[in-house]
């Protein structure tokens, strides 16, 4: 299909919006499932508790260092599973398509999509394609079916005193490779987007025999926002030595240049759990022996006290760590 | 919040974002599982077969006579999983706002979706909210998982030759009203959507005990563009009869006017039934018995032949009934 674009008919229900089905997106995505072409996918779960989640995609610019709108549709939804300790099976796809996207583009973003669901364990077993005015977009808005296994309870609310924090690896890569890429804003750097779905690390994580409390993705709002909101669910005080928290030279540098504080910088393949302390030691060598937290270390710990995030400085003083407010980054994911 | 317009803050996952979920967005869509502002919502499924469906909504203009957006966002995600036969339970949501897009607007389209939910006896449980650049949208995604009874198989291979084709109602009122109210084509009409749920439709149906091989509603493509993917899956002729296809006159009298079938035009509250012949009037009783079945009546029939839908003509004559080609009506759901 090179050299050809999403035109309307491609979404108005009729013949071409077929050809695009078939010619594009099974040829990439296909499954037993998703190939029978109903307005439905139809799929055996086991019983119990199921996670259920979505994300909307809206990324600018759409291709970015490490990856592209496809990578984050797939991982991001995963990733969103995993956090709730369930091991993700199914998501289905709504694509937003904006007249005169190249097919070629189209399918460099299924390509990404295919090759994380693979990687991930995921079958795309419903979908859905638009097409609106050009200007804007493409959007993918993927929804994701988890199945939970039994006595895993995780959760933004139960994270205690004495518990601890930890990170599975370095922040900030994600945001500042997609801000590099910007217009207006484009600067040098070899960051590359860390995107990349964590099932894997969770499974190995909660088969370690670790209990577990909280486990969130630092996406939006970055370690800060995300801090914030599990100390507010938990009604806790969290503290983290911010000096334990990795950062890569080129993140660090761009963070200097633009102004920016690496806690509130998107992540899309690092994760934050929550572990009682008598725990650390085996939950850290869980995420270590992964290769996606071979770089985990512990943060900070769960305090009594209002619900709030401090960070201990290299001068031994506290300070408030707010979560970020405003249009920090906008259309980061 | 009126007076007051989505800003870029509130999709960055800062302080923003989480007073729109909470004061627009809980405050009306709000349930025990979505209440937990979780990135996931967990709930129990019985055991066995599970339908999972999405769609993005992309409707212009946002606001129709007999609903908006948020009304086609719920009845068309539930109505895709009636038509396998399932009982609909849970919906995901995800939301991409323009900049600048009025908040009692938005309020507006949330409140058509809390009403619908309730409507079809579903639980809106995990969500998420992106902003965008002003001047198109708002946009809204919906995935949702439905249960699906032991021993029902509806799918649209399933249409068999002796089968007949059952319509629950009159055709053409959704795309007509959204026509109505285009910039450059706006015309006087009294017709209003038909949005609806069509769960309890479906439920009925399956009550009576009546063998169902294929529902499907004609959305996008219209009766004409559904037809041809059921003969095309299930291999077969199907044959209507366009005299018996109930159109109201503003419907008929608008299609003359634009120059449109009413074949063609997208339905948003009636479903096409694919029955064995002997059970036709089981069928047609139980769907005349429900308030969106009211006008049910037969169309046509499953032959022997090539994968193709043709009409007999007033007069005696045979027509081929083509799916539509082109970009015939753009974003019309």
């Amino acid at each position: 299909m090179s050299g050809r674009v999403v035109e309307g008919a491609h979404g108005g229900g009729g013949v071409e919006s077929r050809e695009l089905v078939r010619d594009l997106f099974l040829a990439r995505l296909g499954n037993p499932v998703l190939n029978r072409l109903d307005d439905f996918g139809l799929v055996d779960l086991p019983p119990g508790r199921v996670a259920l989640t979505t994300d909307a995609f809206v990324v600018t610019p759409w291709r970015f260092p490490g990856g592209n709108l496809g990578d984050l549709a797939v991982c991001g939804t995963v990733n969103d599973l995993a956090m709730s300790g369930a091991r993700p099976r199914y998501l289905t796809a709504g694509f937003i398509l904006p007249e005169g996207f190249p097919l070629a583009d189209l399918e460099e973003v299924v390509d990404a999509m295919a090759r994380r669901a693979l990687q991930a364990g995921v079958e795309i077993v419903a979908g859905d394609t638009k097409v609106v005015d050009s200007g804007m977009g493409p959007f993918i808005t993927t929804a994701g079916v988890g199945v939970v296994p039994a006595g895993v309870v995780i959760a933004g609310d139960r994270a205690r005193v004495g518990d601890v924090v930890l990170l599975s690896g370095d922040i900030g890569r994600h945001g500042i490779a997609v801000l590099s890429r910007r217009a207006g804003l484009a600067f040098r750097t070899e960051v590359v987007s860390d995107v990349a779905p964590l099932g894997g690390l969770v499974a190995e994580l909660l088969a370690s025999g670790c209990e577990v409390h909280v486990l969130r993705d630092p996406t939006r709002g970055g370690v800060a926002g995300t801090l914030n909101e599990i100390a507010a669910q938990s009604g806790v005080e969290i503290e983290i030595d911010e000096q334990a928290i990795p950062v890569v030279a080129g993140v660090r540098s761009a963070c200097d240049l633009l102004g920016f504080d690496p806690l509130h910088i998107a992540n899309e393949g690092c994760m934050l759990a929550v572990v009682p302390g008598a725990e650390a030691a085996r939950a850290l060598a869980a995420l270590q022996g992964c290769p996606e937290g071979q770089r985990a270390v512990m943060i900070g710990r769960v305090r009594h006290g209002g619900a709030r995030v401090v960070a201990r400085t290299p001068l031994g003083g506290r300070r408030l760590v707010d979560a970020p407010a405003g249009e920090l980054l906008p259309r980061i994911c």
